[in-house]
């Protein structure tokens, strides 16, 4: 059990007990964050950053850690979200083990791991933790809560729960519920870890590590993370050369397989797959209709917020533009002045993570109309 | 290692040695097949169906057996493919373990099954199998040529290694090379199957048998046969009743993973795991670019053949509908009447297998006309 936390990472205790959705509570939990810019004098500049399934906090340089970030080229001076404006914060979500309280940290009632002792794991938890840290740096009101892929789930749930939290959203590659295509993806990489023995009910260790159910379930994730015509461009059917290539029968080939091996490596031993797995599953759970009579739309019009940009990219098949559409449509219902905007961008549901040229404009854009 | 053959297969003795493509030869081999219908005395009314990776030969009950076939709505009396006028052969592929030798039969050379020692599968090892048997029931040349999903690369090389063999051909969902995201899908489906220890380097029994494996396989599989479309209209977020639901943690909680487990249980014992080894592998080699100095569109324009039809579903991510286009326009270019229907099916690339609605008309139509 390995917790995976970044340099210069700050820290929120979480009140104690700090109750969970669908039942327990935590006691002593904590969530890990960081920040970029001054937090002016009215604490009104204030931008919040919730993230996708893996990433830590360390979403850009800065003083505490001047290693490059996983948004390191959306966040800075001068950047989309430009620091020098803009008091951001990105906070590591809630069930993560890269900072924040999981199942791979200790339970303070045994002295061991939480494992699949950790209380069911719900998208609002991570919400509400999130609005503690927001709270805890004096800032009653963001400027912009900002929210990608699953993150996109925990920005609805947080402005749901917390009316008034936030003047603006933009929800990048979001959903405001779980489909059953992407249910499906998500069951199949658990299934993958639940099926290796080395998982055994959650009590791994270094030595006896889920390795290869946490393979399948990375590449299964690359593979939905990007999209087809980006692929066809990038790797075509070239073949690795005779010194990649793989000696066993069935090995790698192609290209194309090269790089899932090359995703998967430095993925299996860095991400907790307890932790994987309560993520996974919470985004499964998340659906706004549950607060609507099982009307995703008059959920999304139970929230009020000013002004919303819903965005995402046209070839995304695990958060399909049309859930950004839908989130856009069912926001202005309630009330908000709200922009979709589907671009037209090869890769896939991470193109927000690497797609600058299309997503830095347009974040800027909103942005800097506030 | 077991062969699931049909009550009714004919067989025909291929000639041995039967020489492979990527080298090596089978000796003894034998490809299964059915027919519908009744050959003219000219012997101008053939159409040969080959077939995706998991099909048998048994298409649709016929005399020598009276169970349903996989294409029942598409070959009879007055159906799609209309036996009053079409002498209808379908075959078993070569490699598979449905009656066709493949890595599940017994090597005359050992007495024991192939495994690992049969020689690497090619598509076109298929094709020129299925060509004997067309030679070997006194056709010289079909009324047409049917390959649905693989079945369409392996019609594709048939065309293009036995010119003159057929007056017209439809392709559906087929391809005329393997792209890196399907590659990338059947490399990942290869590897749970070879990640599973009970596969054993292809030396598995009944008893140690990769059962977890193919199940990954299958369930990949059906997830990239269907679309996020069709699954939102059948399952959206309907959850099992709580007698269906899985006690486990992290076990089945919503009807599109039941709808998995339900396919993946009628599968993984059901076909040999070697056998979809190899075939899946064909695959991902297939590429008419090979013989056109690496232009595939070259490649087809190499084959000659009067009349075509390439049709496809626009939800199909696994062969997706440019695919289809490409291949009529390849073939126009090589001097066909070609044309390219890309249907409206939300069924994915299993639409050809359930939407008769649609394929039905249309190749109904196309076979009408000639």
């Amino acid at each position: 059990m390995t917790e995976f936390i970044p340099a210069g990472s700050q820290f929120l205790s979480l009140p104690s007990p700090f109750p969970m959705k669908r039942g327990g509570a935590l006691h002593g939990a904590r969530v890990a964050y960081e920040t970029w810019g001054t937090l002016s004098a009215e604490a009104d500049n204030a931008v919040l950053i919730v993230t996708g399934l893996s990433p830590n906090a360390h979403a850009a340089r800065n003083a505490g850690n001047p290693e490059p970030g996983w948004w390191e080229a959306m966040i800075g001076a001068g950047k989309p979200i430009d620091t020098e404006r803009w008091f951001v914060v990105c906070v590591n979500s809630l069930g993560s083990c890269k900072g924040s309280t999981g199942p791979a940290s200790i339970n303070p009632a045994t002295g061991e791991p939480y494992r699949l002792d950790f209380p069911e794991l719900s998208v609002e938890d991570g919400a509400d933790a999130a609005v503690a840290v927001v709270h805890a740096l004096g800032i009653t009101q963001l400027a912009c809560l900002v929210g990608n892929s699953m993150g996109g789930m925990t920005a609805l749930a947080i402005l749901l729960r917390h009316p008034g939290i936030a003047r603006s959203h933009i929800n990048i590659s979001g959903s405001a519920q779980a489909l059953p295509f992407s249910i499906a993806i998500r069951s199949l990489q658990r299934e993958a870890i639940r099926l290796d023995p080395n998982w055994n009910g959650g009590h791994y260790d270094d030595v006896h590590y889920p390795e290869s159910g946490m393979r399948m379930a990375r590449k299964l994730g690359v593979i939905t993370y990007r999209s087809a015509l980006e692929w066809d461009g990038r790797f075509g059917r070239v073949r690795l050369d005779s010194e990649q290539a793989d000696e066993d029968p069935f090995g790698l080939e192609f290209q194309v397989e090269s790089y899932l091996e090359g995703h998967a490596r430095r993925f299996v031993r860095f991400f907790d797959p307890n932790c994987y797995l309560y993520l996974s599953r919470s985004m499964d759970w998340f659906d706004l209709a549950e607060y609507a009579e099982g009307d995703v739309m008059a959920g999304l019009a139970m929230i009020r917020v000013p002004r919303v940009l819903a965005i995402g990219a046209n070839t995304d098949i695990l958060f399909p533009v049309q859930q950004q559409q839908q989130i856009a449509d069912g926001l202005r219902a309630g009330g908000a002045e709200a922009e979709f905007l589907g671009l037209e961008s090869p890769q896939g549901h991470d193109a927000f993570l690497v797609d600058f040229e299309r997503f830095g404009p347009a974040v800027r854009g909103f942005l800097d109309s506030l």
